[in-house]
Parts: structure tokens; C-alpha cells; sequence
């Protein structure tokens, strides 16, 4: 579609990618004399791949030892230098704030054509670490550093509250914004402002994260045929500072830091406003 | 012990670390002279931890936010420090190759006591990567480039016949020796020499490997309660290039592969004579 219209149907899906990037580029040198000019623009890029079903372009496809979902990635690699070579070009590099980051982790049940969570466990549809916690790169020449890690807490919902900081905007105040700023953070200028995680499934709270611990109310594993939430009572807690995978539940050992999980959780259930379902 | 006299017991096991440091450095500050002459020295330290149990010195307690097994680590990493500056302050840096590598993977079953393979499954005592692969650091300024990562098949076997050549000394001819010589691929000049690796529990074999495939005919997951070899009979075919945790058995798709690494088996039992074992 472009705007309200359907300009092709079906998708020629495998030269998606391709013309993505095409649009992008073109988007931005269409703005870029007005940038320079302090009238900035916000690009949202949505790759429909690596989601099933897979295609990669001609110039891709039967590249990548990793097979189909290498490829996939091969090319969105490839698009993402484009981007950042136009900005280069055009001198926006330095006023410009890049984010690559996915929306969750693997679709394991997918196999070869899911991706993989490395060490983390499950994938998407749970709310352990391989289906929530995702890599995320924060470019920005000049004001961030190549290579710093950033170790603070933080979600995708936060990037409203960031874009509308750094574009001089202020958070509407007419109703509840779940993110908060992350610029302190892409800054390196302090701890960031995020103290909880809350792990939800559709309404159902799975799960929350408050520093290094997270304690599980429920689990589901949908890529073990474990399909639907089962409460965990007494529920599991793992330091995910020195047990990423989640595997040691030391819940027996640290019943104070339950204690006050649960009271945030009471705290953060006493102030939500539950949204209606957008699907 | 030192030589055949027992000098402490029980071990005051906090301080060996610390105490082996010490033993190495003096041993490099002792032969570094004759070495500069041209007349190397080999050292071997094999630290006592981090296997378990774990001990820590004073400098190094409770140091660490992966606790006591975090500290050990620690500990280790300073002292390949010492050594490094040691073999610099020498000048036998450009001389000195320093292999850091480990016997086997984490020991899984001793949780936040033993380490973590990362993304490979399971651990110590089993033939699955966690089991087996280990990480390698090879440190040789001048000759070896910072950061380069070699991609070719080795065993700690293949350690006994590098050192020689690169010693200049002959291996020996007057019985089989399974290691091959990894110099090229510590040269970056080519390929390496081992194409197969054939993974034995005691006398049993289990696995072989060879490129990216890997066979198990027998498997033991020891940290999930599976502690004796079961046969795996079609057995398990793994591409460890695109699938490194070993979720994807694809054996059904590659039956010629099966079949060559038979052969190979067959090939190597022919030639193979046991040794007796040592414990």
C-alpha cells in the first residue's frame, strides 16, 4: 500500500526489502535540505522480514551460509548501510539519532527460519528473556560513542518519550504514558530513568523486572508445547545480572526482595489504566 | 606439592591462585635471559579453579556481581595479566606465544558454582558443544594480529605438535600421535591441517565431526538427568555453522552426509589403536 491505496497485490515479497530501502533513501534526501536547516524528520522503517515467510532479493538469496533467514539478514544489513551512508552524504550524521531494535525475540518453532536468542531462554510468545529482551544499537556520530554499552533498563514504549525529548516536543500530559526519556541514557549522562519492567501477556501479568531480579507470577513456553500461562506459587525469581539464561531460581533465598516486588506490583496495578485491545 | 615433597596439607586453597602467579612469574624472570639467547622456555599453568571448589583470595572476595565464581574468574584474569606485563617487561612479548584455553565445558549441575556455555547445549560430561568446545586464546604479538578469529577445526590434542614445530624439535615417529600442527593457522597462512574431530566417552565413541557437520550416534545430557549414553540410532545430524546450539537435527535431509561420515568412522577405528587409561 501506499497511503490508503493497494498498489500491488499479492506482494512481490521478495524485493521488499529493496524497495523499502528505496523509499527510505528517497524520504531522506527529499528532507535533508530542511534538516540541515533545523527542521528535523522522523523516519520509522518497519522491515516485514525476518518474520515468515522469508524472501530475500535476487542479489541475496543463496548468499549466506545460515541459509533463507542469513540472506534475510544479509540484505537488511545491507539496507541499513545505505541509510547510514545517505545520512553520511548528506551531512546528517551528526544531528541524526539511529535505533535498530526488534519488537521480540525468536520464533523458535519456525527452526532454521526463526532466529535464535543465543543464551537466553525460550523465545517469542513467552515472557522469558528470549522472548522479550532484544538487542538494541543507538547510533548517533558524536554524541554516542562506538562500541559503549549501555547496561540501564529500558523498553521499546520508551522511545515515544525519547523522540519527543530530543525533538524539543513535550509528552502530552492528557493522559498516562507508559515510557519514559532514555536520553540521559543515549547521552552516557547518568543512570537511566526506568526502574521496572511489567511483563505482560495480552491482560495477564506474567512477570516484572526491577534491576538485576525478575520474579515470574506465570510462565508459558510456547517452543516446549507448554501453550498456556501456568501460575508459578511460590513464584520463581532470577538475578539476570549473573544468570542471564534464567536458569538457578533462588526465590528460597530472597524472600525480602519478592516481598517488595509483590508491593510494586500492587503499586504499578493501583495506577493502570488497562487500554482496549487494538486487534 | 612442589616436585614430589608435600609442602601444605590441607591446601590453603585461597591462596593458590595468587601462589601460582607468583611461581610463574619468577619462572619467566629466572629463564628470560637464556630465552632472549635463544633458548625458549615452555611454562604450563593450569589453574586449580575455577573448578569447584571454589576459592578466592582476599583481594578477589566478593568482588564480583556473578559472585564467588565471578571473583575466581577475576582472579584468573589479573593473573594473566601479571604474566602478559611479565613477558613484556622481559621483551619476550614478540617471542612468547600464550595459549589460555580450558579442558572442558562448564559443569552445569553445580549451578551458580559452575560457569555457562552460552548458547551451546549442555555441559561437562556430555559430547554436545557445551560439553566439548571450549574457547582458545592465543596471544603472540608481532606475528598474531589483535582480534583475528580463527575459524578452523582444532583439539587441545593439536597443542603437543605445535609446540614441537615451533620449537624446532621432531614429532615422534615411533608411535601414532593424534594431535596435528596448528601453526598455519596460527600464521593466519592457510587452512588448517584437522579435518575430523572423533568424540570419545572413555572408550565409547559418540560423535564425530567434520566441517560444519556433526554426527552423534550416542548421546548423555548429564545436567538433565540423562547419565548414561543412550544409542541414537537413526542417529542426529547437526550443521554447527548455521545451528550451534544443536536444535536442528537434520538428518533426514542429508543422508550422503551420514553415509561419508561412516566411512570416515570406519577409516579412523581401523587405524585407531586405544591407549590404557590412565585413572
Amino acid at each position: 500500500m501506499r497511503d490508503e491505496s493497494i498498489i500491488e497485490q499479492p506482494a512481490v515479497q521478495e524485493t521488499l526489502t529493496l524497495r523499502y530501502t528505496r523509499e527510505a533513501l528517497r524520504f531522506i534526501h527529499d528532507h535533508a535540505g530542511a534538516a540541515r536547516q533545523g527542521h528535523p524528520f522522523f523516519l520509522y522503517l518497519p522491515y516485514t522480514f525476518p518474520h515468515v515467510p522469508l524472501h530475500a532479493s535476487k542479489a541475496f538469496r543463496g548468499k549466506s551460509p545460515r541459509g533463507l533467514y542469513g540472506d534475510v539478514v544479509e540484505e537488511i544489513d545491507w539496507s541499513v548501510g545505505q541509510i547510514l551512508a545517505a545520512l553520511r552524504g548528506e551531512r546528517l550524521a551528526e544531528s541524526t539519532l539511529v535505533l535498530f531494535t526488534s519488537d521480540n525475540g525468536p520464533w523458535l518453532i519456525k527452526q532454521s527460519q526463526g532466529g535464535s536468542a543465543g543464551l537466553l531462554r525460550e523465545g517469542k510468545g513467552s515472557t522469558w528473556e528470549g522472548g522479550v529482551r532484544v538487542p538494541c544499537l543507538a547510533w548517533w556520530p558524536g554524541t554516542i560513542a562506538p562500541g559503549r554499552a549501555a547496561q540501564d533498563l529500558a523498553t521499546e514504549m520508551d522511545w515515544f518519550a525519547t523522540a519527543l525529548e530530543l525533538a524539543g516536543a513535550k509528552v502530552p500530559s492528557d493522559r498516562p504514558i507508559d515510557g519514559v526519556s532514555l536520553v540521559p541514557v543515549l547521552r552516557g549522562a547518568g543512570p537511566g530513568p526506568r526502574h521496572h519492567v511489567y511483563y505482560y501477556l495480552d491482560t495477564e501479568l506474567m512477570a516484572v523486572r526491577r534491576g538485576p531480579w525478575k520474579l515470574h507470577l506465570k510462565t508459558i513456553d510456547p517452543a516446549h508445547d507448554q501453550r498456556k500461562p501456568i501460575t508459578r506459587d511460590p513464584p520463581l525469581l532470577f538475578n539476570l545480572s549473573s544468570d542471564p539464561s534464567e536458569h538457578l531460581n533462588i526465590a528460597d533465598q530472597h524472600p525480602g526482595v519478592i516481598e517488595q516486588l509483590r508491593k510494586d506490583i500492587v503499586e504499578h496495578q493501583r495506577n493502570l489504566k488497562p487500554g482496549k485491545p487494538q486487534l
